[in-house]
């Protein structure tokens, strides 16, 4: 299922799923079926995967009029990000490609050796911002402001030393996540200023649950910059995978539904390009993942 | 005013205030006085500081026969974090007291400079514990396991670019974090592995206003690991004071009610030592901030 969060004409966030290309509120789909859905996604997440068949099993039963009543037009919303407001910072994987491990080293302060162990940073919840936003360059702050489009992994239920075996078990659906880094805002090694900052976590458009993901470890994913492309791979080539992530992150956490991990980008981003790159005042980045969407943001250069 | 969260007999978590050294049930007090009030301290500080004043008022109308009905003594019940989870990472801030990045520079991977700006990282809400509890010391995880005793600040109020000056408008009021941190967890120089393990963040016991604390910036402060001093400095020689830190962390982040800042840790951790010294399963850590309280943790070795 094809999940999104939308803004009503008054500002207010509200969950719907896709059905023939039409976004059908949840909540006003649970009150026509009489089976209580929530007006967000975090909460349907709480409800457990579950949730997804039984909403496909009462689409059966209603009727194409009941449900065009709830339903719009999908380039007739505003679609935001569909967790606008994670409970805790997002999940960040850096180095997670081994052509991003090399062109890190070149240029940043890494390593270069491939790790051994995941290596893990977050972003805090007011990193988040929807599809078509803006990006906020602070000038003051930054001249290095950077791309890395990203697979992003939602956690769908409560997990604490999984197995990787069954790592996808804990596995609600997955997004995208534009993780923006400003590149000369690492202070004593630490990335959290660097990708941090307010609107640094673009993400969307849809979250897409992991029944209608065949295999999230041969996914294509890409980001063009002013319609050139920069970083074009395949989930394939993550140093640690998805069941790995898991298993690991949750030794060290108790992993939480609605916890998001963003699993680390490829090759081609503006650091390790010679010469640099870095983004400027009405650059626009389109993310791509496929089976999920492409996910556009324009940067916009503030002084404050 | 002095504020807890305690566990009922069915471990359901309820806020209170301190008045003639009891505990005094917020919601029930609400109820008492017809000024509706949460079960929980986010909610209070979503309401204004004003609300500490709105309820001192109310006070003084209240009997005292009616006040010992929805009245505890203090030892008789469980006190447990002041904000159990919190919305986001916990704000953590390294290297903030002078003698604390030189000890850490011996021994650790840090520059030993003293920081320009403040240095960040986080800690999951998933960190936290209460007074009381048992701090777990994963053994397949680590052998370096370190404390850190901190005045924490709780934000009260949405801020983004708060000057210095004003800083101190934008805090609710204060309470102790220990900063545990397993000294061999980090990765690539990142520090939430370190830091991020459950039960790394005990807090409380109290969530002291701010209007109790005559000055943050004169606080002795001080840690007692089995009962023999390790740490005892005073909140005077911070590098980066409360008011810089909200200024600095505001340009980065939009700073929410309900937020918790670490301010960092004096000298006399473990990994400054010579010889280095580092928990054991059972040791006893007494984290002491004037004007807040005491703080108590056991370690628990577990290997998992």
């Amino acid at each position: 299922m094809k999940l999104l969060t939308y803004l009503t004409s008054n500002n207010e966030q509200r969950a719907a799923f896709v059905h023939n290309n039409k976004a059908v509120d949840l909540e006003d789909f649970g009150d026509l079926t009489n089976f209580p859905l929530p007006d967000n996604l975090l909460e349907l997440i709480d409800m457990g995967i579950e949730v997804i068949a039984e909403i496909n099993a009462l689409l059966e039963d209603v009727s194409e009029p009941d449900l065009n009543e709830i339903s719009y037009e999908l380039n007739e919303i505003q679609i935001t990000a569909p967790i606008p407001k994670p409970r805790k910072n997002i999940i960040g994987i850096g180095l997670n490609y081994t052509e991003h491990v090399a062109e890190s080293a070149r240029t940043l302060d890494t390593t270069g050796k491939l790790p051994q162990k995941p290596i893990i940073f977050s972003k805090p919840p007011t990193t988040v911002t929807g599809p078509n936003t803006n990006v906020l360059l602070n000038a003051n702050l930054t001249q290095q402001l950077d791309w890395e489009v990203e697979l992003a992994v939602v956690i769908g239920k409560k997990g604490k030393y999984v197995a990787k075996e069954n790592a996808l078990d804990y596995v609600f659906g997955y997004t995208i996540i534009n993780d923006i880094s400003a590149r000369d805002c690492r202070r004593e090694g630490q990335w959290i200023v660097s990708k941090g900052q307010d609107t640094f976590a673009p993400m969307g458009p849809f979250l897409i649950t992991k029944d209608e993901i065949e295999n999230p470890h041969n996914l294509n994913l890409s980001l063009k910059l002013n319609g050139v492309e920069k970083q074009n791979s395949n989930t394939q080539f993550m140093l640690f995978n998805i069941n790995d992530l898991i298993e690991d992150l949750s030794i060290v956490f108790t992993l939480e539904p609605g916890d998001i991990i963003a699993t680390g980008t490829p090759a081609g981003v503006g650091a390790g390009r010679n010469p640099q790159e870095w983004m400027k005042d009405g650059d626009v980045m389109e993310c791509y993942v496929e089976g999920i969407g492409t996910l556009i943001n324009t940067v916009k250069e503030i002084r404050i």
